[in-house]
């Protein structure tokens, strides 16, 4: 189990994306810099879709910008395509994710796309990314989402992700990363799926997970995963969000929880716990038609319960 | 990890104690014997404790008896003192429990005994139980609660704990198992505990876990403790229930998610999953100001979801 982990806060982007509700510019601005403030270390602030298919992102670029202002911290967007590629890189982000659907009905009804079209956006951000001068090149990941089954196509075959793994890893990705868009992973699949992409791709290329607790299985299967050795692990304040297209499926995991399991197992984090709890409090009150979630903001922490302090390690790694 | 996991449904002990309606004996044993034909095969059924105390298990002779005309069921009763196993015997119950608080101070408020006391009870009881015909001698457990620490000393050390887990198997018990009374555990103490507590009294000793989800590491927790080899996990239907002297920390595992990941990652249970969730009907007819847990029921079974066959084996291992 790697000693540091990182969590990957994915409510601005994936938690907004899911509800009606439009959290506006300032408030987007102050949770992002309080979640930062906290010690969390990457934040996806948005995804570079048109506005008139998700209003409630339409900030994003301007978000990104404030967000690298931030000290440390490394700024992710979504991107489904080339065009959303372009202007993340103009924005600046640190980070891009183009998701591929391992189901193919899953990915023409969310992306409107083949996997080879895909494939092939994922060849033409690529290659984008490799004319940008060298200090300026985002990390690149695709995801492959509905990877532990399809609410429109059940399980997908194993050598089908295999080989969209290694068509992702050929086009030029940094890393993949791995998708439970419905909720439908177990530990052992976890850890089968890890085992299995990781011996398509090798163990460098896969570090980082999405999981959804919609059946309640989110942080076993998150200690699935950090069991095979993975050390990122995306995760929304107050579990806000979902995946729109996979109905029943909303439910992330919720980023106070997976913290505390962290520390308490006492796993680095680099993230003061009481100030992460503080935040929900700005997203609380910018959002009071939405429901937070999430067992340790209701219960408190433990008593004699020793909160990780701010470990210097975990500055320089950031 | 046991290739078959036993759910010890604790609902009609564990949860209805803790809450303020009285569930009708007609109800009870409804949902006692839709649970067993659904094939869950352990069900602590009450509690005997005076009927001013906890007026809401008042009927727990009557229905102990009626439980042990279901066929292949193990009729387990909570027994606070030796008073309470003479009853549980006379009643005839197949499996007592006797909580030992490892934390003293949680021990006096909770059963207002020192733990030299509630040791002195374990031997009258043992003695008690040698006394029966030896086919009518029920299992005995001596269960540490609080034994990932305590809502009022905090951690509880360990020598502590190991002691006081050899005393209970020298008092007589057959076994001891672990209590996350207050929701404090997390994957590594879960480990760490079951490692230490069977170096003190063996690995046959020691092969129960009663988790809390209070913090919502109940799953993790429940995975922990199976890849340390356990192969017995309580859970409350509904996840009704919890710890009354252990503010905030309600929330037992709800057995419906439980059974869900276990049957997800390919373990034998031998329980029906569709007619466990029908059984949450009765429950909520019957207790209608009570809310209900779990997210399994609200999300539904994945698409293309194998459910168990009720497996013949555990017919047999009933």
């Amino acid at each position: 189990m790697a000693p540091e982990i990182l969590v990957s806060e994915v409510g601005p982007r994936d938690g907004l994306q899911s509800i009606k509700s439009i959290l506006p510019t300032p408030a987007k601005k102050a949770w992002i810099a309080a979640e930062a403030a906290a010690g969390v270390r990457e934040i996806e602030v948005g995804s570079f879709v048109p506005a008139k298919v998700l209003p409630q992102l339409a900030d994003t670029a301007e978000i990104v910008a404030f967000a690298k202002t931030i000290p440390g911290l490394t700024v992710a967007v979504l991107v489904p395509n080339l065009r959303g590629a372009e202007a993340a890189i103009a924005a600046g982000a640190d980070k891009l994710t183009l998701p591929l659907s391992v189901s193919e009905t899953h990915s023409l009804a969310n992306l409107r796309r083949t996997h080879a079209q895909v494939i092939e956006e994922a060849r033409a951000i690529a290659a984008l990314i490799a004319e940008q001068p060298e200090d300026r090149r985002p990390h690149f990941e695709g995801s492959l989402s509905t990877v532990f089954g399809c609410t429109l196509e059940g399980a997908i075959p194993l050598p089908q992700i295999l080989g969209l793994a290694e068509q992702l890893m050929a086009a030029g990705c940094d890393e993949v990363g791995l998708s439970d868009t419905t909720g439908y992973a177990d530990p052992r699949a976890v850890k089968d799926m890890v085992r299995a992409v990781r011996g398509a791709v090798g163990d460098e290329a896969l570090t980082g997970i999405h999981l959804h607790n919609t059946r309640g299985l989110g942080l076993a299967n998150v200690l699935a995963a950090l069991e095979m050795g993975l050390d990122t692990v995306d995760s929304s304040l107050g579990g806000i969000g979902g995946c729109p297209f996979a109905p029943g499926a909303s439910g992330n995991i919720v980023t106070e929880d997976l913290v505390f399991m962290l520390q308490a197992m006492g796993l680095k984090t680099g993230i003061d716990l009481a100030k992460l709890l503080e935040v929900r409090k700005i997203v609380a009150e910018a959002l009071p038609d939405e429901p937070l979630y999430g067992f340790t903001p209701d219960a408190g922490l433990p008593l004699g319960f020793v909160p990780e302090s701010h470990a210097p390690s975990m500055e320089s790694a950031a």
